[in-house]
């Protein structure tokens, strides 16, 4: 059953320790939002620690957005000795080897339950034609739902493409969320953060990774929804995007979410 | 004597450099939670030049929250190199033994003015019961007076021992601090941030860190009463801590803070 | 040609992707402002990547905030590469010796397009004398025309040095920028911010560094007296900051922007 409502209310009745392995830029800001949300981040990146730290938490998230070599392996740690869900964000795939190597090398080595990303970036994970610059991206002939049903498949995961309206699937299902606002796109980290509130998702419904993956996505974008009402621009959206996660309602956040299965 | 306000009005004066080796979540935060202050902060991690960066400072403050060896050999190379006082935030020790390990080193090594934590990292830190999760934590079985006491007197320094009410002591002495606001608690760094201005605390009053350190605490707890009146949220709030701190006023202060001694 | 509001109208069209290999206190922060103004930042440090990343890239910035040994060497690797401008923010320069060495280093060996820092920062690479303390500085006896001037000359760039008038030169022309608002001086990262958009202005006026440099400190010295005006202190100044920068007119910017040459 799908229902972002529910899964909220476990979130934050259980509090789960999401254990986050990201990139500097949006650190705070992640962490903050898994705050906001109702459950609890912790970074931790230190090979001597983070088997220890992933074996107390209840979901990991890995982000190559400023990785180095240190921080990958690290990763694969974690991920290694992770037996918790794991969300993927392989942030800039394609704009460098480096990255489109490191992606691949964890998609190989880790267990990812979500792979969450623009369409460019699932793209290139997928080896269709992507133009990617920097860490934003644009794909060429492949609709949204498509590529995600194939990431799935191909990959052996829940393939979450977040866009103006947002797709997730698990190689057989699509659902498509259609909640969110144009303002995200003008704060950095908000795809990171969707990533982030994934793993907190999952933490509260571990056993359905496709609806979980998509709640988050929803409820996030309701929050977005209720942060640019009123505000004056990127900052002060940001801001109040904080507000908004913390005010969502589990009681009446379903009426809300507008998530359709394709 | 205690007076908040005198020593704001002396931070405000000296404009004392603080000196911050820190987590990559809170750095922006800290740093901005300082200016606001009125003091100086500076962040510099290299080995290559810790010791000279201190040797300018009034205050070092040295934080585990995102730790790694090379962040922790220059943490003992500035603990080593300063003659100024000296703030440890043992963020999260007891989730891993890793974080337990290295703040014992850090204790061991440096010569710490004033340790700031939460419960449960204190008594992780004087061997007392702690459930900690993450870089939250719970304390079973001992109340906060007495940790606080316990902790300053088995590891030599001033222990300021953070929660709804926060206990500081020397050992002999224990002032307890009633400001502050539940928001707080909904934004990530808060802790690091009282770390931080604990720093500051400590350069403007050099020669009484029990004072000290009850000050700084009251006083961005009175910031925080001011964020939270009128904030939406732990957003807006965030974004109005700094606007308090800001406009503090030393003349007014001590009307303000609620410093007891038990 | 000086027209800030022309070259802004370029970057919206084109949304240059500006490469930062910059500090951790303000990465999210110069991301969030040069999204702002319209144009595209990637924040990538990685040895194994930052010559692939800056060859997809219209800007470079170096900023040396919180350096270390593996960030220099990245720094250096990324400058030798770039076939686009390069902003070179010295930060802190001065205050320590490896800052000053590193500075060096990189200005011997890397060609930078325009040199972004404050009176201190640039009189120290200059050899004038100059109080550092962390991240702050206090010149004596130069005055900042003269001080711009000679900078471009002896290191053979554009010296963009900024203070309550901010002073640009070639070597030959100054322009000076009478734009800005004091509550910058009470948000970290105001003067890295300055530096990226800087980047970002130069992607949109490649052939013009002068003027581009100049423009930049301009329209972010108009954007920050729109945040000034409604905020209630420096963090609901910040906040503002951004939506100021997104607010920005093209079309009515050069009415405000306050550039002349002396």
């Amino acid at each position: 059953m799908i229902s972002a409502g529910t899964t909220l209310a476990a979130i934050r009745e259980r509090k789960p320790l999401v254990h986050n392995i990201t990139n500097y830029v949006v650190m705070n800001e992640t962490a903050n939002a898994t705050i906001a949300l109702g459950a609890l981040p912790v970074m931790a990146h230190a090979a001597e620690e983070v088997a220890e730290m992933v074996g107390i938490a209840s979901a990991l998230v890995l982000n190559i957005g400023t990785l180095s070599p240190p921080w990958v392996e690290s990763m694969l740690l974690a991920g290694a000795a992770a037996r918790v869900p794991i969300v993927f964000d392989p942030v800039g795939v394609g704009a460098t080897q480096y990255r489109t190597i490191t992606a691949h090398r964890i998609l190989e080595a880790v267990d990812v339950t979500v792979l969450r990303g623009n369409a460019g970036e699932v793209a290139t994970l997928v080896g269709a034609h992507a133009e990617v610059r920097g860490v934003e991206s644009i794909v060429a002939g492949l609709e949204p739902a498509e590529l995600a049903r194939t990431a799935a498949q191909q990959l052996g995961l829940v393939a979450s493409v977040t866009g103006p309206v947002d797709h997730v699937s698990d190689g057989r299902r699509v659902l498509t969320v259609a909640n969110g606002h144009a303002l995200l796109a003008s704060v950095t980290g908000t795809g990171c953060i969707s990533s982030a509130l994934t793993g907190a998702f999952l933490a509260g419904k571990p056993d359905a990774p496709l609806e979980a993956a998509a709640e988050a996505l929803a409820a996030y974008g309701v929050a977005a929804e209720d942060a640019a009402a009123g505000a004056d621009g990127p900052g002060t959206f940001h801001a109040r995007l904080y507000d908004a996660l913390a005010a969502l309602d589990p009681a009446t956040l379903d009426e809300r979410t507008r998530i359709e299965e394709l």
